[in-house]
């Protein structure tokens, strides 16, 4: 099995890279090529097979064709500018969000007129197809009312998904991750980035900002859980899925104040007290447009999992990015 | 007020630039000038005012720019090809009815970097943007899960038309028009055709095919109904919309079995004689993931109005294109 990763040397990608060296296989098959890109050079990886890294940006014309001439039987499209970005820059934003998955699905499926040729591809989707007013938790069948130029981009990316897959041009698989936390790593310029940043930064002695109020509840999966739903997504039985082929995956329910009292569970008000109060009306309000909950029934029923407590989540952060010690 | 119409030379093109003729304003405002533009020249208009008729097809990159360097105030656009020749022809279905929005998005986002420039465009959208299973009647909540390719493009125009207008790009209204019947004129490509065939040709004393069982229940509205539409569409106070910028308008849902006994009381048996049951299995399929119903609060809130019964939707045609005479 020959396996494409878009986007691979973002945070997903090298996670997702390294839990399938680590299992070797997806649904039972052997993994024996990696093709890895990404914009900026992805990672050498250590493989007994065949690699190929590759710097492109699929949202440019014909990269996405090149990359599909390879016809590999699984596609991961992980390429994105996050939701800030997408709404300071607008035609970046439609360029990469947009452009970019148009454009590999026209090249898988111009292939498939050369020769029959049907790969699964896993897509990332975003809760932001979603825009307030909601519900107490949204269901599979809450609209898209997107308020975000990225979120508005992701809800086409879906369409489009459920279109070349009912006309047999892909098995496509869409899902909306929760906001990932905790994100390793250097903030990035998601406007979602203080939920990961108030824990990450105080777990090895740094301050970190908090610029919403402490009663926002939004919705969250570790990076590990987000592995999970790509692999699982991976392999689906799409059959069960209709022409609906993207999914609300489960998540974590939570406020940032029961994140603040998770991490003083763990590390203490040593930790807790490095939060500092700086509300940002911007961030205010563009977080007062963000799903809060989800019932996500169908995903759960396909077998997709997520954290069941904000204890979990730093755990998992501390056992994968900090050795299992907390410092500071 | 300049008024621009796209897909002007169409059966809603025509019948609109006569009722704008007619009334000479929109809003209160006079019209000065129309532009009228199709893939085919439209006929001349008697105006007294300045009118350019320019053969344009908005899907081709900078034909767009060039409509609106004259800075139309009033834009609709109702170019699109339909249902079974977007499902056909998926090329020209995504260059037709998604390719052609962005062009014109993005034509009059640029114009306004150069100056301020802010016009109401009104874009024909469809009920197509809705896919089975359906509740009893569609409410302005229900989500989009297209199952045509047509009906993905509109939804993906929706999106595109919200996200420019919260941008302040546009000032966007769309309408999701029920299926117009009884359409003047030979049939089109559009799988909905048979439902003002079965009615058209038997008036004029014409044989017509029924593909579909006489259960089938489906959505209408009268062409000078969808006129209504569009005028409103063009006055309305679009702060009451928010950013869920297309409406599905009211119509009247009602099964062929009653559309047929609307023809007998209008026209009577020997007009309901010429209607031949020929079954088409694709077209049964088709019709089977199409609306049938709709609660259309929002837009009957906004002060839309459709007819009450198919009795008035036959007189209509009766009195708009049989200039008030029964044939055959």
């Amino acid at each position: 099995m020959h396996i494409l990763i878009i986007g691979a040397a973002g945070m997903i990608g090298r996670k997702l890279t390294s839990a399938l060296l680590k299992s070797g296989q997806v649904g039972g098959k052997a993994i024996s090529k990696f093709t890895l890109t990404d914009v900026v050079e992805p990672a050498k990886i250590d493989f007994n097979g065949d690699v190929a890294t590759v710097v492109s940006d699929v949202s440019l014309p014909g990269e996405a064709t090149k990359l599909i001439a390879a016809r590999p039987d699984l596609i991961f499209h992980l390429a994105a500018i996050v939701s800030g970005e997408a709404e300071a820059d607008f035609d970046k934003g439609y360029r990469i969000n947009m452009d970019g998955m148009r454009f590999l699905l026209e090249a898988i499926r111009q292939e498939g007129v050369k020769a029959p040729y049907l790969p699964r591809l896993v897509f990332t989707s975003s809760i932001a197809v979603f825009g307030a007013p909601f519900p107490e938790a949204i269901g599979d069948e809450f609209f898209n009312t997107p308020l975000t130029s990225y979120g508005t981009q992701k809800a086409i990316c879906e369409l489009l998904l459920n279109d070349y897959s009912r006309k047999g041009f892909v098995d496509g698989v869409g899902i909306r991750l929760p906001t990932i936390t905790i994100r390793p790593g250097k903030p990035n310029a998601a406007a979602s980035g203080f939920f990961s940043n108030i824990l990450r930064e105080p777990l090895v002695g740094q301050e970190a900002v908090l610029p919403v109020s402490k009663d926002v509840r939004h919705w969250f999966a570790s990076p590990r859980a987000a592995i999970g739903f790509l692999t699982h997504a991976a392999e689906l039985d799409t059959s069960k899925l209709g022409w609906r082929r993207t999914l609300s995956v489960p998540g974590l329910s939570t406020t940032v104040g029961e994140e603040i009292e998770a991490l003083r569970r763990v590390a203490g008000d040593k930790a807790v007290n490095l939060i500092k109060d700086v509300p940002d009306q911007k961030i205010i309000s563009m977080v007062a447009g963000w799903p809060r909950n989800f019932d996500a029934k169908r995903a759960i029923g396909l077998g997709f999992k997520a954290e069941q407590s904000f204890d979990e989540i730093i755990r998992i952060h501390i056992e994968d990015e900090l050795g299992g010690k907390i410092g500071g």
